[in-house]
């Protein structure tokens, strides 16, 4: 946890908070936080700054908040994901909000096992605390997007089109393609297909969507590699 | 598993092997094979191929092995990096076995926990299960070294200026610095620091041994993502 990051609920002035949950074991337990110690701090969706730790018990730690600055600035991304399965969906959560992508598109493939969209890690609390940790990791404040689109075709032919106009549209495929760009400066809009990979009747419908085959070479990597390293490639 | 690979053990004949452990447990639950069926193969620290299931049994398999191909070319890189916590190591050694990550140097730090250099997951076995479920995923058969290095002075001091000779040296590290280049084609030495980062006195040795620092943006990154972001960048 490089960053405290705030709730609404914390707070009980304008710029004071109480924090009694794992955020207060975190200061306990490995800041080793003293009265008087200066931590970072962030409100959600919100300002940067610091915060003073005036008061602190066993079962609760009061701060005095000042925020200042600004999270640091989005990728100009949206992100199309075939959903991973459950575990590592978790730590693409984490992973997506500490790279900075303000929009994550979870979609389905034939090559999603329909078991994975039951999961409870896509019950909206359990995506929120996956992505505060890697907001946390980061010094990030602003939670990404998540949209769940559980079918292909109406979302790739009827939707897809207007959120690829105007950008560069990728898709992430190994094969014969080109090499995914490098230091682009355009809005992205970039899908990343399942462990196995998009099937070539899908590959077809983001095309005519707008989006472009890119490859990384001929390793095959997991789905949180390769959102990691696509994101480092093109920004 | 991407690819299934073959140990010296497992080979009863020049094209004949038996496979009895998590293997043929995976050859039946996850690609549900059928004799006759062709799998891709490759010999650990040789050439891929292709191999005909034979016979399957409830505990052993066979499979008639016919290799051909070279494995996948390795980046240009040695990777020193400070030792990281337990469980992050192993999804580590996952990580650069997958990225074709030749030789890792894992490397004391200020900010490396004493404890963390009694983990069992620094037994060689345990090495050697996590880099070959990482080749597996990239369809790599050659294993990647990895060297220990308990002691930073020493190491920085009088090997790492020889490792360094005649390469990009590079340290990845937070703060105002120049970015991490892209798109290189000479031989790297990269260091990458542990959770909080190198101590300045540690980058001030780095440098003197012909490192010098990038940065990858304001973002504090994990040391898994750090990995896979740098290598992405840079390759």
């Amino acid at each position: 946890m490089n960053l405290l990051l705030l709730e609404e609920a914390d707070f009980i002035a304008a710029d004071r908070v109480v924090l009694r949950d794992r955020r207060l074991k975190h200061m306990q337990e490995v800041h080793r936080a003293e009265v008087g110690d200066s931590l970072r701090v962030g409100r959600i969706n919100g300002l940067l700054g610091n915060a003073e730790l005036l008061r602190l018990e066993p079962h609760e730690a009061e701060l005095r908040v000042e925020l200042q600055s600004a999270p640091p600035t989005k990728l100009p991304l949206t992100l199309l994901l075939a959903l991973p399965r459950p575990k590592m969906l978790r730590r693409v959560f984490q992973t997506v909000a500490t790279m900075g992508v303000p929009k994550v598109i979870l979609l389905n493939s034939y090559r999603v096992e329909k078991s994975f969209w039951q999961t409870p890690f896509l019950e909206p609390e359990a995506i929120r605390e996956q992505l505060i940790l890697g907001l946390e990791q980061a010094r990030d404040s602003v939670l990404p997007e998540i949209v769940i689109e559980k079918r292909f075709k109406p979302f790739v032919e009827d939707r897809l089109p207007q959120i690829a106009l105007d950008t560069l549209g990728l898709v992430g495929h190994p094969g014969d393609f080109p090499a995914c760009p490098r230091a682009v400066t355009e809005q992205v809009t970039l899908a990343i297909g399942p462990e196995g990979g998009w099937i070539p009747y899908e590959i077809d419908l983001l095309r005519q969507s707008g989006l472009q085959p890119v490859q990384l070479g001929e390793r095959i990597l997991r789905v949180e590699t390769a959102v990691t390293a696509l994101l480092a490639r093109l920004f």
